[in-house]
C-alpha cells in the first residue's frame, strides 16, 4: 500500500488534465467506503473552469494549488438529496439537525479519504484544503449549495510535478491508548514533541517568526485564538442557514 | 486497490487475536493521512479486555460487534495533547472552540479512512459503528476522555469469518455535480433510487415494516427525526461539557 505509506502532499501540478473518465471512475471506486446506512450522504463539485477557479481562489486565502490544479473537487455533507426523495415518497425526512450533519460529515470525509487514497494509487497527486471550513459561506454562494448540503473539504488534484520530502509523524505511542485514554504528563509531551521541535525548518520558523518556540509560532502565527473563534461563529451561522443547527 | 474496491463490511470475525505489533504499525502506517498543520489531532483508544467490551457494548445498542471482535478502536478527536504542550511552552492555545472541533474531526475521520484501507490490504475486516455520535458522553465516561477530545467513530476489528456480498451503491451521477450543485429532479431522484428501490432485500424491509416504500423505512424504523433530535441535543450538550462548544 504505497501509496498510503509513500504519501506527501502535492501542491505543484503538470499541465495535462484528468479525463473525465478516469475522474468518474475513481470517484465511484471510492464510493466502496463506509457510509452511514448506506446513504451516500456526499456531493462532488468538480471545478475545472478557469473562470470558477478565479473565484473559489480567494475563499482559500489565495492558496496557489486552487489555480494550479487542473481540477479542484469540493467534497460536501449532502442530506439535501435524501431527503428530497423521501419528501418525494410521502416520507418524513428529519434530518435538519446536528447529528445529520456529523453523520452527512463523517461520511463525506470517510470518500475524501478513499477517493485520494485511489488517486495516488493511480499516479495522482493532492492536497487537502483544509480552509474549506474557514469561510464555508463563500463557497456555498459560489457552489450554489443548497439548504441540507455544507462544504467540507477541497481536494486540489494533478500528476505531481515536484516530490517533496515526507514531512514527520509523531510516534504511534503519542495517540495510542490501551482500554482507557491516560493523559499526558509533562515528560511525555517533551518526549512526543522533541523530534519536530528540533527539526530545522521547525527551529527556523521560531526564529523568522520572532517565537520563543514552535507551540508558540502555531498559536500566535497560523491558528490563532482570535481566527478560530471568529471562524468558528461563522461556521455555526452557515450551519444555520444550511438548515443543520 | 482491491482493499477499497472490493469492499465490504466484517460483521463476524474469527478468534484469532491481532498482535499489538501489527496493529501499531498500521495505526503509524495511517498516520500518513493528511493531517491540519501535521498536527495529527486524533487519538486512538484500544478495547482488548472483555471488561470494557462488555461495558462499551450498551453504548452501541448492543451491536454483537463489539463483543465479538478481537479488537474495538474507538477514534476520538484531539485538542488535548496539542494544547497540553502548548500550555507546557507557554503558548496561547485557542482550541476550545467548534471550528477547533470540526478540525480535529476532520483528521481523525481521514486516519479513520487510511487505517481501514491498510487494515484491509492486510487482511483484516472492519465494521464502522456509527452510534459512537449517538451516546458520545457514555462512550466519554466509559473511556475517561478528558477536556478536548470528542469519540468520532468507532471500529470493529478482525480476521473476517463471512464473505457478504457486496452492497448496491449509488451511480456516479447522483452525487458528482460540474462547477455548481445542480439539485435534483424528481425523474432524477427516480432514476438515482430505483435500482436501491427494486432490491429484492429492500422491497422485503417494506413489506415487513409495513410501509409503503422503502423511504418510509428509512425515516419512520430506522432514523427517525425523534432519535435525530434528541440524539443532536445529547451531541450538543457532550460538545459543551468537553470544551468544544
Amino acid at each position: 500500500m504505497a501509496s498510503i505509506v509513500e504519501r506527501r502532499t502535492i501542491r505543484k501540478y503538470k499541465k495535462d488534465d484528468i479525463p473525465a473518465e478516469k475522474l468518474e471512475a475513481l470517484l465511484f471506486q471510492a464510493s466502496r467506503a463506509a457510509t452511514m446506512g448506506n446513504m451516500q450522504l456526499y456531493s462532488v463539485v468538480v471545478t475545472r473552469s478557469d473562470e470558477m477557479k478565479e473565484k473559489l481562489s480567494p475563499l482559500h486565502f489565495g492558496q496557489p494549488m486552487v489555480k494550479n490544479a487542473p481540477v479542484v473537487l469540493t467534497f460536501c455533507a449532502d442530506f439535501n438529496r435524501f431527503t428530497k426523495w423521501c419528501e418525494q415518497r410521502n416520507a418524513d425526512a428529519g434530518y435538519d439537525n446536528f447529528l445529520s450533519f456529523l453523520n452527512a460529515a463523517s461520511d463525506t470525509l470517510l470518500y475524501v479519504q478513499a477517493f485520494c487514497t485511489l488517486a495516488e494509487e493511480a499516479g495522482l497527486g493532492t492536497c487537502y484544503l483544509g480552509t474549506t471550513l474557514y469561510n464555508p459561506q463563500g463557497i456555498i454562494d459560489l457552489l450554489k449549495l443548497p439548504k441540507l448540503t455544507f462544504p467540507i473539504a477541497t481536494i486540489a488534484l494533478g500528476y505531481p510535478d515536484e516530490q517533496p520530502e515526507q514531512p514527520d509523524r509523531l510516534p504511534h505511542l503519542a495517540y495510542l491508548h490501551e482500554e482507557t485514554y491516560r493523559d499526558y504528563t509533562p515528560n511525555q509531551l517533551d518526549i512526543i514533541y522533541y523530534f519536530k521541535e528540533q527539526l530545522e525548518e521547525n527551529l527556523n520558523f521560531v526564529k523568522i517568526n520572532n517565537k520563543e518556540n514552535l507551540a508558540q509560532v502555531f498559536t500566535d502565527c497560523r491558528y490563532t485564538r482570535k481566527d478560530n473563534e471568529a471562524m468558528s461563529a461563522g461556521l455555526i451561522e452557515a450551519l444555520k442557514g444550511q438548515g443543520f443547527l
